[in-house]
């Protein structure tokens, strides 16, 4: 598609097989561009061994690469999600990795004290980590990445794995006079349209509704965007359905190290003028005496005063990344940490220590505020 | 503790070492006196190799009693959880091990369909199944158990387990005036205070309330009694404390199978009257292609009309059982299973498929509704 004129409900549409483009009507349009992942404009950028990962593609693309041999050292620029699962794959493949993160933590989403248990992490599997560190330039030899400089100082490699974050796919939105929101997001409502009649949007490309902060949000997540497609696709058949919002949920792993997030970090409640306490604590994912049972942090925050939760993270061994559905669950039902206290949530030695850890988070918690 | 006056806030002690009794005057009373097996009054009862498990030294004697040697066949009786999890012991002790069960299927706060597949498992590893059978007799020999009969059979053994539940240990509480409610247990208000003015229960004796049924409710577990000691020793030492409820969730595995539930079964629902539609799908606990992704089974309860979300059930691979804590969290909070569908929970393919089987669930749930 090339070009949306909404007046006529017409798009053009380029055949990719003879090239050629017509114009074709429509009753009603559904944007699905997804997002394109950032990339810098800096020198050495157009070397090859250069690769954002966004695509079923871009990944085959890496794994040829390192099957025809030769690549010793990776460097992987950014500490976000993409970033760590890159550098966790290469690491298992007994790669020597570098990760060069702006923030001075890796996992943004997350706050300081947070993302510093998986920074440290990241150097216990062996990652060679650099904070606040900002890629300047790219090196290259006869058209080939042979190293990236940061501002501090200049790390050889012979792949480097962008994982920057990615922006909204909606130029071809924006041109067809579609009003844009958060980070250039399309604007849509509960039904997923978009402000002109007959045209929709879902996924990547499509604004959220972020229901803690209560403010409108761009969030790049394949649940998400699944959920979007349902609601959108009910709505095009002729169906009714609203799509409420979300609450920022995502986790990941590194390794043997689990990572969940969900609601409000310090620095959103910050940027919001939201006075909150925070808890955090250590328990275990099993019964403290039962085979296998690994360490959990848990962080919880609630408003100052009305003590209603705001948000939660978790790090911690295998078990502990899908405990965050608990504080997503709750923070959809508008809870205070009180309410969380007497949650009636799973206990058998070989799940949880009596005090589920969210539980014990909530406990701690309640007693600040 | 043998008497209590509760008139004259007193009661009798007696000393264990020395044997006396003597009367002490109290200011609070707390009960905390748990929960007895149930051990049928039956021909052979008293033959000493026939265990019920509810004490660490219970637990004890029968590690003491294998470690002997000469066991080889153990029949369990009861298909809880205590049966269930005596079994998979056992199993892996290399015993021959027989479950007898008088329900049609194992694990009875399942539904049948989904106990069913807790039968199956148990077969699986190696579990001879008895069920709808009826123990009426033990069979000894020089005062030793040698084997045990059902309405249908006579089954050798070298050991017997009783798994046949527990009730309130409340004679005490009973004969001082206490008023009992549920099962026996001891009634108390929401700060876990008795009907009598400075008498506390707390943990297996006391009763709970079933936020779901709204109505009175007994469960012996864990957790719910640390809530209870929890609430009622805050108000003991004049704090301000209450224990809302329960929503009857319970975990539990029988070697690799998880199996949890929340709320109220079908057969509870029948009970209360309330007309309800229920759904059971098939997932994977990761993404489908993710290494290790195991099947997973989730069966949802709504009350016809409402939506109400009234019920889960869950069985399945590793990664399951702890799926139930947003069913407990959603029963909490009265979510209808529409707005279960669109809960922002944690997806990455380690994790879940993106549509977490549960919130599937609720989709194929809210189809019927």
């Amino acid at each position: 598609m090339e070009e949306v004129d909404a007046a006529a409900r017409k798009v053009r549409v380029r055949d990719l097989i003879t090239g050629r483009s017509v114009w074709e009507t429509y009753d009603q349009l559904l944007f699905g561009t997804g997002a394109l992942p950032l990339c810098p404009e800096l020198p050495g950028s157009d070397a090859v061994e250069i690769c954002g990962i966004n695509t079923l593609e871009s990944g085959l693309e890496i794994r040829r690469r390192l099957d025809q041999g030769g690549i010793k050292k990776v460097v992987v620029v950014g500490g976000g999600y993409i970033g760590l699962e890159m550098a966790e794959a290469l690491i298992k493949n007994n790669l020597e990795v570098s990760l060069v993160n702006r923030p001075s933590q890796v996992m943004e989403t997350l706050d300081e004290d947070m993302g510093a248990l998986v920074s440290q992490a990241l150097r216990d599997v062996g990652v060679a980590l650099y904070l606040e560190e900002t890629l300047t330039a790219f090196e290259t030899s006869l058209g080939k990445v042979t190293g990236i400089v940061t501002d501090k100082r200049t790390l050889p490699a012979d792949l480097v794995i962008l994982g920057l974050g990615v922006r909204p796919n909606t130029e071809l939105a924006a041109a067809a006079g579609v009003p844009l929101g958060e980070k250039g997001s399309i604007r849509v409502n509960a039904r997923m349209e978009t402000e002109i009649a007959g045209i929709w949007a879902a996924g990547d490309c499509a604004e959220s509704f972020n229901l803690v902060s209560r403010k409108p949000f761009y969030v790049a997540l394949g649940t998400v965007a699944n959920r979007h497609g349902r609601v959108a696709g009910i709505n095009l058949g002729g169906g009714y359905a609203t799509f409420p919002g979300v609450v920022g949920t995502a986790v990941t792993k590194i390794c043997h190290l689990e990572v969940a997030r969900s609601g409000l970090q310090e620095k959103e409640l910050r940027n919001l003028g939201l006075q909150w306490d925070s808890a955090v604590i250590k328990s275990r994912t099993k019964a403290g005496y039962y085979p296998g049972a690994g360490e959990i942090t848990v962080k919880l925050l609630a408003e100052r005063g009305s003590g209603r939760l705001l948000g939660g993270q978790i790090v911690g061994a295998e078990g502990s990344a899908k405990r965050i559905d608990v504080v997503a669950t709750a923070l959809h039902a508008g809870f205070t940490v009180e309410e969380m206290i007497n949650l009636d949530l799973g206990y058998a030695p070989p799940f949880s220590p009596v005090w589920d850890p969210v539980v014990t988070a909530a406990r701690e918690l309640a007693k600040k505020l």
